[in-house]
C-alpha cells in the first residue's frame, strides 16, 4: 500500500496545522501523570493506596478465566516493576483485597465491534475498585490502574482517584503487514501486549501482499507454498494469534487484498490474472500492475474456496478484501477483459472492479461476514454495512458516512512514513468541523495506525510501531478534547518505557544495531549521532537507497528513529531561547547540546571510517563538525549581542542548505533550528 | 542441583588455580585474531579475499538441505554485518563462488555422538575453500568463516589463512533447566543458534524437577497438567525443538531426573512416592525429601509407559534418568522400604537406588537407549555404556573411566554460580596430570555447562549463559594448549559481540533492566554501579535473599552480571601498576575510572532514594562513596611517593571489609584492586 501522492498532500497539509496551537483543554500535566490514552473523567484526591507484599486482586460478579488471566498478568508485571512477591491467589473476601474488581456480565468470549469497554475506577487510601459492565471493559481498566503506579522515598503507591472511562470510537486498530515483511508469531503476540496497554483493540492482519502469501491454507496449499519462501502462519498459528489476541480484549481482521497487490496468488495460480504468466514473487516496493481477472469465473471459484475456509479460521464478522491501489494496465491491455466489459456496459476499471467486489460479497454473506475494503471499493449501491477504510482522508470518510456508509480513518495515521508522533497525533476521524449529523458521526467508527512492513524486519518494527502508535491510541480513545502535545510527548516518554516490561524492543535495539555497525568500536559517538537524525520520510526511502524485501535492514537509517529525541529537544530549545521564553536556561541547554556534538565528531569519524558498513554516512561526519561550527558561531554573537553581517549568514545558510540534504536515508534534523540561531544571529529571518 | 558442599569446594580449589599462571601457548593475538574456540591449526598467509555484493556460496559433493539451509542463513549474517544485498541463490560453478564448500557425505541427518565435525578451510585471494568430510562439519567450518570477517577503511574482506580444525572432545554440551523456570521455545531457539556459534553440539534438556514437570505425555498427561502451572513443552514444540537443533549439528539428550528431584511427578502420583502426600509443586529452591519409591511396583510400570513414550519422541541414543541428590530420607522413613531392603539383603540407599537404576534400564534398552546419570548412579556392575555426567570433578570420572565407563564433565562447569569466565576456562576434563592410558583418556567424551534455573528469567537467561559459556566451550573443542585467559577475554568480547545478531539478549537487557528499576530517571549512574558490582557466588543468593520459584527476577542482582568488565579492567590496572607494568598509563586508567565513579555519585544517590525498587541497595550508594575516597587517598599517596601510616590502613581496611560485604546480593567487586592500592600506598601487604 504506497499512497503517494495523496498521502503526500494531506501529510504537508497536517505538517502545517501541527505548529498551529491548539486549546489545551489539559494544560496542568498532574492532572494526566502517566496516563495514556488519558481518560473520559479523572479526579484525582488526596490520599493514597500503598502497594506493598500484601497487596492482592479479588472479583466479585461475574467473572471468566480470561479476566483471571489478565489480573495474573497485571500482577506479575507489577511484580516486575516493584521487585516484590506478590500473590498469586485471589482471596475470596473482596474487602480485604487492595483491588476490587467487579464486572456483571462476561461479555464477548471472542470479543465484537461495539462490545461495552467502559469502566470506573475508584482509588481510595484502603482499597481500589474497578467496576466495569463486562470483562472486556475490565481490561482496559486494569491497565489504566497499572498505568497509576507511581513511587517516591515513601514507597509504591496509587494516588488516589475516581476515574470514568469509555473509548470515543470503538474501532481503534493496529494494521501489520505481514505481506511484505513475514513478522514472526512472538513479533505479534508482544505487539498485542502493547496493543492491549494502550487500549487499541483490532489487529488488522495484512495477510496477502504481491510480496507474499502468508495464511496456510489447507484447501489451496499451493498459494503458501509457491507464494511465501517458506515463511507463512500455520492454521494452529492463527488460532493461536486469535487466542491470544482475546484473551486481550482485542479482535483480529485479516485482510486478503484483491485483485490488485495479488502478484504472490499469481505465482501458483496464474490462469486467475489479467496477464499472462508466469509470475514470481515480487520483491520490489511499489504498486505493481498483476491483477486478478475479474471476467475469468475460475477467479471466483478459487475465491469461493480460498474464502469459505478463512470465514471458519477467523471468527471476528469482519473481512477485509482489500481493493486498493489497481491500477487497471492489465485490464486495459487485455482484449478478452475489454470485450467483457463491453458486452456487460461496464464502462470504467472502477466498475469492474465493483463488479468484482459484488462477486464477492455473497461469498463472505454466506458465513456472516460483513465486508470491508480500502476507498476504492466504494460505491454507492454496496449494502450498507459495509466498511470503508480510508487512506484518502477525513472528507472520504464524510462523504461515505452522509451516504450511510461505515468508516474508519487510516490517513494520517501512516506511521511507515517516519513522521513525528505529533503529526498522527492532531488527526482526528471526525473533526469538529466535519459537518455531519450525530446519527452519520456515528459511522465514523475510529481508525488505524498501518505499519506497512516494506522496511522493517523483526528487529526494527517495534520501534517503527511504538511509542508513535501510543498517540494515536489516545486520539482513538480519549475525548476530542485532550490535544496537548507537549504533555502526549511527556506521557509518551513514561509510555514508552513502560512498554519495556511487555517485551518491546524499541529502545533496546538500537544500540544493538550501533554495536554491529561499529564493528566493536565505541558506539557513544553514533548514539549522539543517532539522537539528532531520522530517516528520510514519505516514500523517499526508497528513492535515495534502493533495496528490495529481501535485503538488510541493518543500516544507519535502520538505526534511526520518528522523532529523533535530541533534535526534539534542541529544536525546541531554539524556540523557546528566541522567543525569550527561559532564555538563559535555554541557551545553556543549546550550548551543551553543541558541545556535546563537538565532543563526538572524533570518535565518529573514526567509526566511520573503519566501519564499511557505515561509508554511506562518512559525509555526516564531516557535516556534523560543520553544522557544529555553524551553531557555534551563531550562539557566541547572540550571547555577545553582537550581529553576524549578511555575507556570512548567506554563506552560512547556503552550507545548512547542503547538511539538511540526506545522506545515507537520513537528515540532521537539528539545522531547522540551527538554521533559526543563523538567522536571529544575522539580525533576520531570510531563508528561516 | 544444588551440590553446595563438594562443588564449594571443588570452585575454592579451581579459583586458586587460576592466578596461577599458564604457560601461553597461543600468546600472539594477532594469531587467533577473533576466532572462538581456537582452530586446533592456523596458518595466515599474505592476502585478502574481499566481501563485496558478488559475493557467492557454492557446493560441491553430497550435500542435503540442513548445509543448503546452515550457508544459507550464514548469507543473511553476513548481510546483516555489512548491510550488503547478496545473493539468495547458490552458483553451480563453484569455481566463481567466493565460498566453496565441498562435502564429502551427508552424515547423519540427526546428529549422533561421534559424528565427524572435522574441516578444513582455506582462504586465498581468490576464493575460500571449505573441506569436510560430512554436513556437520561444514556447519562448524562455515561458523568458523564467519568470525573471520573483518573489516577496515578498505572494507570488508577475509584474511588469507590455511585451517584444519576438528574437536578435541565429541560431547560438548550446554544443560538448559526447563524444570526451575520454563523457558519459552524461542529461547531454547535462540540459544541453540548461539550454541552452534560457538560450536557445541548437546543440548542437555533438564525437563523435570521438584519445581515443574515440562514435557507433554500423551499417556500419562495428568503429570504435566498437574505439575507445570501450564508451563510445559508440547510434543509438537519438542520436535520443533529437536529438528532447529539437528538442522544446527547439535543432539538433544532429554533428562528425567528421578528418583528424587521428583516432586513434581508426585503432585499427581502420590501413589509412588516413598512417603505420605499429597504433594505440592515445590517453590524453593534446595534439596527436597520426595522420593519415588524403589520398592513399588507402581512405580515401574508408570515410568515403563513414560519412558516408552518418550524414547519415541526424542531419537537421541542417551537418556538421562538424573539420579543426583537423593538423599534418602523418605526411604529411611518407610518401614515398608526398610522391610523391603531387609528382604532383599540390600544394605544401604546407595544399593537401592542401583536396584532401582537397575529395574530402570531394560525401559531405556528396549527401544535401543542408553542410560546417562550423574555421579551417583555410577555403580561398576553397570553396562559399560552408561555414561556417567560428574558434578563431582576429573577426579571421579577419571576414576569410572578406568573402570571401563564413559563419562562427560560438569564439575567447574556450573555457570549459574557466577564465576568468572576464567574460572571456568581453565578446567580441563582430562588435566594432564590425569595418569589414565589413551584407552582410559577416550572414556572422558567432554563436557557441559549447566545452566540451572533458580534464578533466571527468559530476560536473563541469556546473560547468564553469555559470553561465559564461550570459553567452556573453547575448551572442550580446542587444543589442551590453548589457555592464555587474556586472549581468551579479548575474544570473548567480540564473540559476545556477535550472539547479537542470532537473537540473544545478554547486552540490551542489562540497560532494560535498569531502566525499569531507574522509574524513569536517567541510568547512567546505575551502568557505572553494575560495571563494578557482581552477585554473589555459589549458592549464597538464597541466603542473602531468598526468593522463590515464584518471585521476579528483576531487581539489580538480576541486572548484575558474572565478570563484572569495569571490575575485570580496575583490578588489573591496579595489578600491572603495583608490579611496575606501564605505570604512568595504568596510574591514569585507575584515576580515570575513580572519578567516572565520583561523577555517578549524586545521580546514583537520587535514583536510589526514589526508587523503591532500589531501596535494597541504598547502602551502595553510600558505600561508593566511601570506596572512592579511600582509592583516591591511597592513589594521591603513590602518586607522591609518600607512605601512609598504619592508622590509615588499618581503618580502611576495616572499612573495606565493610564495603566488600553484600548488599542486595551484590557486592562491590573492585574492593579487592582497592584494598593492593591501600596496602601499597601503606607500605605493607598486610591483609591483601
Amino acid at each position: 500500500m504506497a499512497k503517494q501522492t495523496s498521502i503526500l498532500i494531506s501529510i504537508l497539509f497536517l505538517s502545517l496545522m501541527a505548529v498551529v496551537s491548539e486549546a489545551q483543554t489539559v494544560n496542568d500535566t498532574s492532572l494526566t501523570r502517566g496516563l495514556m490514552p488519558v481518560p473520559t473523567s479523572v479526579n484525582w484526591r488526596s490520599g493514597r493506596l500503598p502497594l506493598t507484599k500484601d497487596f492482592a486482586v479479588a472479583f466479585t460478579g461475574q467473572t471468566d478465566d480470561r479476566l483471571r488471566s489478565y489480573a495474573f498478568r497485571a500482577m506479575r508485571r507489577l511484580e516486575g516493576r516493584t521487585v516484590l512477591d506478590l500473590s498469586r491467589e485471589f482471596p475470596s473476601n473482596p474487602q480485604s483485597a487492595g483491588l476490587m474488581i467487579e464486572t456483571r456480565s462476561t461479555g464477548n468470549a471472542v470479543p465484537k465491534l461495539g462490545d461495552d469497554e467502559s469502566y470506573t475506577l475508584d482509588i481510595s487510601d484502603r482499597q481500589a475498585r474497578l467496576t466495569a459492565p463486562t470483562t472486556v471493559g475490565a481490561m482496559r481498566g486494569i491497565e489504566t490502574f497499572l498505568q497509576l503506579l507511581e513511587a517516591d522515598k515513601d514507597g509504591f503507591y496509587f494516588q488516589a482517584v475516581t476515574i470514568t472511562d469509555q473509548p470515543r470510537f470503538p474501532w481503534r486498530g493496529l494494521l501489520i503487514d505481514s505481506g511484505r515483511h513475514f513478522q514472526p508469531v512472538e513479533v505479534l503476540k508482544r505487539n498485542l501486549d502493547a496493543m492491549a496497554a494502550v487500549k487499541l483493540n483490532v489487529l488488522h492482519w495484512h495477510l496477502t501482499e504481491d510480496q507474499g502469501f502468508r495464511v496456510e491454507s489447507k484447501k489451496l496449499p499451493e498459494l503458501y507454498r509457491m507464494g511465501s519462501d517458506g515463511l507463512f502462519y500455520s492454521q494452529d498459528q492463527i488460532r493461536d494469534i486469535i487466542r491470544y489476541a482475546a484473551d486481550r480484549g482485542i479482535r483480529v481482521v485479516p485482510e486478503f487484498d484483491m485483485p490488485g497487490h495479488a502478484t504472490s496468488w499469481l505465482v501458483s495460480h496464474p490462469e486467475i490474472a489479467s496477464g499472462p504468466g508466469p509470475y514470481k514473487i515480487e520483491r520490489r516496493p511499489g504498486i505493481f500492475d498483476p491483477t486478478m481477472d475479474p471476467t475469468n469465473e475460475k477467479t471466483y471459484k478459487l475465491l469461493k474456496v480460498f474464502f469459505a475456509e478463512m470465514a471458519h479460521l477467523f471468527p471476528d464478522a469482519y473481512m477485509h478484501i482489500g481493493g486498493d491501489e489497481n491500477e487497471g494496465k492489465q485490464w486495459n491491455a487485455n482484449p478478452a477483459i475489454q470485450a467483457f466489459m463491453t458486452k456487460k456496459g461496464i464502462k470504467s476499471n472502477h466498475e469492474l472492479q465493483t463488479y468484482f467486489n459484488k462477486r464477492i460479497l455473497p461469498m463472505l454473506q454466506k458465513d456472516g461476514k460483513v465486508m470491508m475494503g480500502w476507498d476504492e471499493i466504494f460505491q454507492p449501491d454496496l449494502p450498507k454495512d459495509v466498511v470503508i477504510q480510508s487512506w484518502r482522508g477525513q472528507k472520504a470518510l464524510a462523504e461515505a458516512a452522509k451516504q450511510g456508509f461505515q468508516g474508519i480513518l487510516s490517513n494520517g495515521y501512516y506511521i511507515d512514513l517516519m513522521h513525528p508522533a505529533s503529526a498522527h497525533y492532531i488527526v482526528d476521524p471526525l473533526p469538529a468541523d466535519s459537518g455531519l449529523t450525530p446519527e452519520e458521526q456515528k459511522r465514523v467508527l475510529g481508525g488505524e495506525a498501518t505499519m506497512w512492513s516494506e522496511w522493517v524486519s523483526p528487529e526494527t518494527i517495534d520501534s517503527r510501531i511504538w511509542p508513535r502508535t501510543a498517540a494515536i491510541a489516545e486520539r482513538l480513545w480519549s475525548p476530542q478534547s485532550v490535544k496537548d502535545v507537549d504533555d502526549m510527548y511527556r506521557r509518551l516518554a513514561i509510555t514508552n518505557r513502560r512498554l519495556e516490561e511487555l517485551g518491546m524492543t524499541q529502545i533496546r535495539n538500537q544500540p544493538m544495531l550501533l554495536r554491529r555497525l561499529a564493528q566493536g568500536g565505541d558506539i557513544a559517538p553514533l548514539q549522539t549521532l543517532v539522537s539528532i537524525i531520522e530517516p528520510v520520510k514519505e516514500y523517499r526511502r526508497y528513492q535515495v537507497r534502493p533495496q528490495t524485501m529481501l535485503s538488510p535492514l541493518t543500516g544507519l537509517i535502520d538505526a534511526a528513529q520518528a522523532d529523533a529525541p535530541g533534535a526534539r529537544t534542541f529544536n525546541r530549545a531554539v524556540d523557546e531561547m528566541l522567543g525569550s521564553v527561559n532564555r538563559a536556561g535555554n541557551a545553556a541547554k543549546i550550548q551543551s547540546m553543541i558541545n556535546e556534538w563537538k565532543d563526538s565528531e572524533a570518535g565518529l569519524r573514526i567509526i566511520m571510517e573503519n566501519s564499511p558498513a557505515l561509508a554511506e554516512a562518512r559525509q555526516l561526519a564531516v557535516d556534523l563538525v560543520n553544522l557544529d561550527r555553524i551553531a557555534a558561531e551563531a550562539m557566541e554573537a547572540l550571547n555577545a549581542n553582537s550581529t553576524r553581517d549578511a555575507a556570512w549568514r548567506d554563506q552560512t545558510l547556503k552550507s545548512l542548505d547542503d547538511i539538511a540534504k540526506q545522506k545515507a536515508g537520513v537528515q540532521l534534523v537539528v539545522v531547522s533550528g540551527v538554521r533559526k540561531l543563523v538567522n536571529a544571529a544575522s539580525g533576520g529571518q531570510k531563508g528561516s
